[in-house]
């Protein structure tokens, strides 16, 4: 794997620092630095202006725009949409005696920003010294509320050093930002003015109708004179502030933001509801606002932590990972999805892919059920829009996009947005995970079951059977591996629908037992048939999944053993990444693999699979695998502990929680990896913890990387919560509230109880 | 085959003629009365301004416009090349009493339009009534010289049938011409002036500074005042011209076009040359140029007519296709290829295809093979432009574009321009077609063998070893098939490299023999190894050719025998063309496809294979074909009539000679589908007259359609000019110029001299 750290930031267990400035490495400070409550999401931007190379990113969850697609033929997308650039809420001028801050220019020293996990805010400090010598310090600090969606706080502090005067202070919020991505502005402005002490501006994105409210108010004591300041898109105050030398002058403004999708909604009744909101906060007093803001990450962590002794970096590394899934989402907007840079920046366009379900949705099934909830909600909201795409691929039931951000698809590569499939069958893998984990019943009747008949709706539509195989299986696809571009019976893809199938069917059987009148009601609406169901039967069992079974190795697709090998170490690192350096067609063409795809299902049905055949099957493809998807070495480094390779499991996770930190990718310039780094918490869980969530019984086997002291990770399960402490000598794995829970630990199911489990690992054979 | 004539037009052996006007179908007529002669070529644009349904379309052979493409990934092309609409050299604007022509919104009757095959000329008349009664016949005739290049000449008869009085006339030449496709006009305007009688205009086009001079002179014996008129981008005159009733007044327009598309060549010098040019045809006599164009075409039909007798619709068809053959190429202009629709439409870009090669270079060597010479330096022209897109493709030697205009690649579809590869295949069987016909050695020293070497060398590289089968093809392609759209050893790609391999291997063998000074000097020149050649050897050897051994029928690709299963015949006629009626994806999932592919090459190299096997291949391939390429149709006739399926070989042809004339495809107001013109010619010559060109000895195998009384086509072979007559009861085949040629006929291999052979068909046992 050739990805090399890029190590430059401080290690600190509970915060990211960063000492000194890099111009260099602003945009990757922007990213790791970014704050988000779900709801909206701020690069690490420097407010107060700067000339240099910076991505002023303010983004707000679904919030989107379109451009038109010049589409070839049916079945490819009309319309590209995107997360639009929004307001910048944290727009300021700062300016002594008429010299101007700009961090690009101006002379500055005792450069230092941390983020802190504990208070979920961003602290940053400098000198900043005048032309004529002289010296002020300041103190930016910015937060955005875990506690009230659209609220975010600023707070600039003012310490002149030698002197005392005034700094003139343009606080404001600006519609005019450009989207980089596609190198213009989307907004107009509706509506803007100054009333109950809340400055306001309403802005429109040109094409989609999208609308957000952002209205902020000040509090500053040592304020000498304010006047209202409007511009073309813009809203704002000057503010004059006296200088004390050595006192300290604050700066507080809070700002709430409002975002509408739904068009019918008058601009008046939206202005009147958010400015109502708005006005709460006027004198507002930021210490209370900023004691909430720490009390509930206080609780994020009690619930959620992951602590890891011996290994600072990696303690870091995976707090950090846990900070930003908290921060992407958990569960207050049921509306939401995760992109695959979360809140943190214009690439991949803020959409979500299979990697919610896939990679995000274990963190929250076992931390908080409640936004692994709400994020399966999100593809029952846009059901009708899976349908919809279905009838487009001329199939029935539902297709739920590759690539998307209100549920339409957004992908504008046809390749993936028409041959790859594993989106609607992580969806119902998600189903049936959060439920067995969580025996949320009511939900999988409700509303699950209805998209697992219309996802085997269309798997039953789109496959067809192979004419001498006389098998069923799907034609034309791209699995998760993404360098087999277009390929027939793909292992992957055969064997999640075969289990789609089953699990519906299943599904059916019990529902139609213990909630007859719902499911009949169900079956009516969406006229489910008998003959579906025996067709559906008849194709899982007859469902063809390639396989060599003198060596027990799954064959990826049709023809894959025939394709020419590649010994991928002979690649020179300087190739690296590939779709940059090698033409596209030529990616294609090997044994060579972009990311796990039999061991991705070898994983997800770990229970199915004995331990020689992931043995056999793990050999095989990791060696082709170049992990060219940061998703990849993750499922890696778990298969790699699962077969008792423990160094090699160390090495591929030493890459996950520090992907960002260490900018191992090049890329966290960007944003972050947002979905990446819900693998990091797999990586622990699955990997060490050796959990396993798909069988009848969950599974602990844990294990402990030499390097480290010690580690413990809490888990959510059946309504208990359950600590899993590990160290050299042994594990505990007992329940820290709720009832007993029945888990099985190393090959015996145990009930266990706040009494624990305790396990010697000296003594543990490994199966 | 779901193509169904639209019987429109009047049959005449000679002539195309439509009688009334239908403003629904202009845009076909538009395109089937067009005009060219290899350099230009004009729509049947009615010249006079017209505010309905019309394509205003002049087009210059290789001038070319381009747009940058946002290229996702390397190995993509980044510039879209186009033939750009250029100027409209015969821009009239008619007015009598302030009342101006326009057939939209005019009155008019007795409207005829002729296209003339022996004349190379279009003429339309009408009677124009005006809204006071009085009533003028209006012809217009107008034709593009088939002797000078640039020059096109234009024709405007009034005849006033019941007044006497003045018509205006607008004459000039406009470049604010609009290109359709793109929705914009691409010129701007150098220079324009009046001297020396001639009024003229240099235009520049924006992007690529392609220029395109047009100059014109007025012949108006009748004209009572001509006034300059300039305007942007636009230069004419305003003549008046007396009329007197039941007497003809003439406006006779001579245009002298010169396009220059190097860039080093200064303005003025352009000007003054292309000035020097106009200048020889000031007072020139319409009458001279125009019979001077009658006997160009006289001559056409000397060498290249095909006779039918018994069937006038295909007599016309046919006359039509070879009309339009020499309009398109003649090969005056070696720097030229032949756009999928010819010079008649912005329709496929003007881009050339392999279609040039494998489907129009027959005709050429078989009755003008200066012409087909000439399409050849064309490959040889741009072989640095094809080394080029081989590296951009991580290979070596020479990657031919699959659709281009000026040798770069310009087809925006990467799945099309990245994974075929079948250009280059027949650019190497063209050049062995041509040399093998020709006898002509020097082209096949001097530039063949380069262009066998590079294209030998791309093959080499961009084919890998199946890891499995230990055999040598070529993964992640789309053959001529484009219904199979990322396959792996397409049987028709790796059969044609073996042959090229091979073939390349035998010429440089003969010419190191031959002309071993020359060999080694070119061998230095490209650093030709012997390693290479081994490689080359070696990979011939090891070529996977996929095939059924029991049934004799070859597998198109790896896996292709388990594609599932479509009766094509199933499919609604409604959903045809499927492009625009299936989602694209689902396009290739069938074991259906577009056109010949393993039928190609056992065309191509029919000399390799049994009659059994053409006949189980056409068994199983002919029924899965839904011919979506008019090329397709063609090949299947001449198979269908090799394998004695008479009534079957007719069925398929009907189509090929009458595809525009009766807008089988429902599509010719695109323009024409020229190269499928020359499919008419091959089915013919190589179908019914049973013309096998690929082995040792030409072999001619004539049979007759029961419907016909008799036809005759001449070939030109080996320098001499054979011409072969079939009738119901026989055919003769004798050589009427040059030395006794060897041909197989039937079997046996005769010396064919004047006094011909006579085969008497009722004594032929078919093979």
């Amino acid at each position: 794997m050739a990805k090399i750290a890029d190590k430059y930031l401080v290690v600190d267990t509970w915060k990211v620092i960063e000492k000194g400035f890099d111009p260099s490495r602003n945009r990757v400070s922007e990213s790791i630095f970014s704050l988000g409550n779900e709801y909206m999401g701020v690069r690490a931007y420097p407010e107060e202006g700067y000339s240099g190379d910076s991505l002023v990113g303010s983004y707000f969850n679904g919030l989107f725009e379109e451009g038109k697609v010049p589409a070839h033929y049916k079945g490819i997308i009309r319309f590209l949409r995107f997360m639009v650039s929004a307001v910048d809420w944290l727009y300021t001028r700062i300016s002594v005696n008429g010299e101007t801050l700009d961090l690009a220019t101006s002379k500055f020293s005792d450069f230092t920003r941390e983020l802190d996990f504990k208070r979920g805010k961003y602290v940053r400090s400098f000198v900043w010294e005048l032309s004529d010598g002289k010296q002020i310090k300041l103190t930016f600090e910015r937060f955005v509320s875990m506690n009230v969606s659209g609220l975010g706080c600023q707070r600039i502090v003012f310490e002149p050093l030698n002197f005392s005067g005034e700094v003139n202070v343009r606080a404001g919020l600006d519609f005019t930002i450009i989207h980089e991505d596609q190198g213009r502005n989307f907004w107009h402005t509706v509506q803007q003015g100054q009333a109950d002490g809340i400055t306001a501006i309403l802005g429109e994105t040109i094409n989609t109708k999208n609308r957000l409210y952002s209205g902020f108010t000040t509090v500053v004591p040592n304020a000498l004179q304010t006047k209202l300041v409007e511009a073309d898109r813009f809203i704002g105050q000057d503010i004059t502030i006296k200088l004390v030398q050595g006192e300290a002058s604050t700066f507080d403004k809070f700002v709430n933001n409002y975002a509408e999708k739904d068009l019918s909604i008058a601009n008046e009744h939206l202005w009147s509801k958010a400015h109502e909101q708005a006005k709460a906060y006027v004198g507002a007093s930021y210490e209370e606002l900023e004691q909430q803001q720490a009390d509930y990450w206080d609780n994020v962590w009690k619930e959620s932590d992951i602590v890891i002794e011996g290994d600072p970096d990696n303690q870091q590394g995976i707090r950090f990972c846990i900070f930003n899934l908290y921060q992407t989402y958990h569960g207050d907007n049921p509306g939401f999805n995760i992109g695959a840079k979360g809140l943190t920046g214009e690439a991949y366009r803020g959409l979500a892919f299979w990697d919610t379900e896939s990679y995000c949705l274990p963190f929250y099934i076992f931390n908080n059920p409640k936004a692994a909830k709400s994020l399966l909600e999100f593809r029952y909201k846009s059901l009708p829009h899976a349908l919809d795409r279905a009838k487009d691929l001329d199939c029935k039931g539902a297709f739920y996009p590759i690539a998307t951000i209100d549920g339409t698809e957004s992908c504008d590569l046809w390749q993936h947005s028409n041959l790859q499939l594993h989106v609607g069958t992580a969806v119902a893998y998600g189903i049936r995970h959060y439920v067995n984990i969580t025996d949320d019943i009511d939900f999988l009747y409700e509303k699950g079951l209805e998209m697992l008949i219309q996802i085997s709706r269309f798997y039953a539509t789109r496959g067809q059977w192979g004419q001498q195989s006389g098998l069923y299986g799907y034609f034309g696809v791209m699995g998760p591996d993404e360098f087999q571009l277009m390929v027939n019976n793909n292992c992957y893809i055969n064997l999640m629908a075969k289990k789609l199938f089953e699990y519906t069917l299943e599904v059916i059987d019990s529902m139609s037992l213990h909630s007859s009148e719902a499911f009949q009601a169900l079956a009516d609406r969406i006229d489910l048939t008998n003959e579906e169901q025996a067709d559906w039967k008849h194709k899982a069992a007859f469902m063809k999944l390639p396989k060599d079974n003198e060596t027990g190795i799954f064959e990826e697709h049709d023809g894959f053993f025939d394709m020419p090998h590649l010994d991928i170490h002979s690649i020179p690192v300087t190739e690296f990444p590939l779709y940059s350096h090698w033409s596209y067609d030529r990616l294609y063409r090997y044994d060579m693999i972009k990311q796990p795809d039999v061991l991705m299902f070898m994983f997800l049905y770990s229970d199915d699979y004995s331990l020689a055949e992931k043995i056999a099957n793990y050999e095989y493809y990791e060696s082709r695998c170049i992990h060219e998807s940061s998703l990849s070495p993750s499922i890696h480094s778990i298969l790699a502990a699962e077969i008792g390779k423990k160094e090699e499991a160390y090495q591929f996770f030493e890459f996950a929680t520090r992907l960002d930190l260490d900018n191992y990718n090049r890329n966290t310039r960007e944003g972050l990896h947002t979905t990446s780094i819900a693998a990091a918490w797999m990586n622990i869980v699955y990997g060490f913890g050796g959990m396993r969530s798909d069988g009848s019984h969950l599974i602990l086997q844990p294990t402990i990387p030499t390097k480290w002291d010690s580690y413990s990770f809490p888990i959510s399960y059946k309504e208990s919560k359950v600590l899993v402490e590990v160290n050299q000598q042994g594990a505990s794995i007992k329940v820290v509230s709720g009832d007993a829970v029945s888990i099985a630990i190393y090959g015996h199911t145990y009930n266990v109880t706040v009494e624990g489990i305790k396990v010697d690992l000296s003594q543990v054979v490994q199966q």
